[in-house]
């Protein structure tokens, strides 16, 4: 039987290059992964997705799919993948992350979260055993550890009684996996979470503990919530050196394309973010050259290609000029382009990072590349 | 040289199927002419319109075009073929619609109009010349003449000013456009409108003032807009009859796909609305089997695919669950796809229309199909 994980270059340092496989295909990693919300990575279509942006994996929210459509719809779909006609990898989150960010309302304890819908103010409650059902229901082939994510910045006590709760939880999710198994046939791989604030030693404890859990690959929550960047790198870098070193590492929630570079150098395979969607609806665009604001009047008359880097075929069909006035004119076919644009250039960056992890200069590139990312153009 | 429009098959009434040729490409009529208002047609990709709904030609506002993204740019750019990377080809209304229905105030006069922008109140005025000077700058295949289009219901005697300010403002846009030639080095073929209301003596002199001005096309304004359908059946079928038979005949604004097949039927060969895209947006679909509201929670769990009937890969791609969901999330896809739907839906009309001419069954089958259409799923 294939493995989960097979590592095929490591790099001298922490970066590697590897392959997940699942049921529904292979992803080379390392990886991002464009966030599908409520079963649509917004403004693009699945097509353009497998096509045009060379997506591997896709990731859905079990907070927002559990509202809408809802699992009843779900199940009879017969899982997201069909439901949203996406036949590549899936990865869902436990919706943790967003009771505690989106939520109107909630009311924690050691069984659960009793919360208020951001839509519709109607009463919720979900827990560790309910995060798996629903995460069995949407069928996803990575699914996520149901945790508690701790703001930025968070008291060192609450950060402590947080994380071991997170741990005593995730005892509840496998317990809940173990006899509750998948129910489409394919394959689903569970990954725990490590948490613990910006705190070495809790950091410490929470990925031994989570590595002993012994599941097929691990996760980093809590980062990307609104620390300095190095701390964000320093944690990262000290959990790494515990995770095992045989499975895939996730970095939940990251970030920039510097972020993302900058954290495979410590040992990252996976990784996700809104951002190249969100900003790219706020006309901002990433490229090998840097950032460019599209509203921006300098574009007005630049009737060069949107891209000249750019791998998919917005970047070529489209000028600069052009977007500009689309997004001057609000018009839908701006969000469209620039997200297309964005999630194609992430999912070049990590191709590229790939290439450079196996040909051995990762770091050297890496460190002369991010300079570029992060100019203003 | 090949003729502008040629009939290749006319019905034993009015319906014919003919070619126009422009510099741009041929068109196939009677034919559909999605509505690209400032250089996008809503939520579509250029290469959407022509691989999958297979749009032939599309429509530009000149009232949009020249608020944003002005003229200057337009010219830089080389007209709006390239600004909007479009190569088949493009017709330009005047404006006169617009000014009229959207500025926020505006005061006519035997020269022009003064209004003001609907985007940032700004003071403008346009002219028949200006109107055409604009025109020449966006390089359209056809435009139009600079009209005064009058709202429903209108006086008789208004009507009938108005329309006689019509003509005089069309002598001054066929003198402009004799001394101010193409400026990017294609053809630009120029319509003239008759107006004159749902007054049949008015439309009578003003068809025949139009036909009078012997241009290669001619169009029909001032319907479609708010007066009962069997009016603009009446007042189409009584222009038609003086419209010169050998000049292709463009209806203005039409409509819901039953309009389309009626008007067609009354000899008509080009049309355009922005019904099947704003409609769209609002989650109503067009069916060859009806009218659908993907709002509805009958299609809640109803996963057969979008339209089993329709041409567009978003038809077989996604099911009519996906998209009510879509929907009911207030997902951009969701408009997306209903375009993408409803303009492959309106081309497919009309080709199928095109070929029950050329067999020489166009009336029979639309009087079945009609019905059809108008249902509500």
């Amino acid at each position: 039987m294939q493995k989960f994980f097979e590592i095929e270059k490591s790099s001298e340092r922490k970066a590697r290059a590897g392959i997940i496989t699942t049921d529904h295909g292979k992803i080379e990693t390392p990886i991002f992964m464009p966030v599908g919300t409520v079963a649509s990575v917004k403004t693009v279509h699945q097509r353009e997705l497998k096509d045009d942006i060379k997506a591997q994996i896709i990731l859905g929210n079990t907070y927002h799919l559990n509202l809408r459509p809802k699992m009843e719809i779900m199940q009879k779909a017969g899982g997201l993948h069909k439901f949203m006609n996406w036949d590549l990898p899936i990865l869902t989150d436990s919706g943790g992350y967003q009771v505690f960010s989106l939520s109107k309302s909630r009311k924690l304890n050691e069984e659960g979260v009793k919360f208020k819908s951001h839509i519709d103010g109607s009463t919720h409650f979900i827990s560790p055993e309910i995060s798996m059902k629903i995460q069995r229901e949407i069928g996803a082939d990575i699914f996520m550890a149901f945790d508690e994510c701790t703001p930025y910045p968070c008291d060192y006590n609450l950060a402590k009684k947080s994380m071991e709760m997170t741990h005593r939880w995730l005892k509840r999710c496998i317990d809940f996996n173990e006899t509750n198994k998948e129910i489409y046939g394919h394959k689903q791989h569970f990954f725990p979470i490590v948490q613990g604030s910006t705190y070495s030693d809790l950091r410490k404890i929470s990925a031994e503990k989570i590595s002993e859990s012994d599941q097929v690959g691990n996760a980093i929550g809590g980062l990307s919530v609104g620390e300095p960047e190095e701390e964000m790198y320093r944690i990262t870098d000290e959990v790494t050196d515990i995770l095992p070193i045989e499975k895939p590492r996730y970095l939940m929630g990251v970030g920039t394309p510097w972020n993302i570079l900058e954290s495979i150098g410590l040992g990252i395979d996976m990784m996700d973010c809104v951002m190249p969607t969100r900003n790219a609806r706020n006309a901002m665009l990433f490229t090998w050259n840097g950032v460019m604001n599209m509203k921006n009047k300098k574009w007005e008359s630049d009737f060069s290609p949107l891209d000249e880097f750019g791998t998919s075929y917005v970047d070529r069909d489209y000028s600069k000029a052009y977007v500009r006035h689309l997004f001057v004119a609000k018009e839908y076919l701006s969000k469209q382009i620039a997200s297309i644009h964005n999630l194609a250039f992430y999912l070049d960056l990590v191709k590229v990072a790939r290439e450079h992890i196996i040909k051995g200069d990762f770091y050297e590139w890496k460190d002369a590349i991010i300079p570029n990312l992060k100019n203003r153009l």
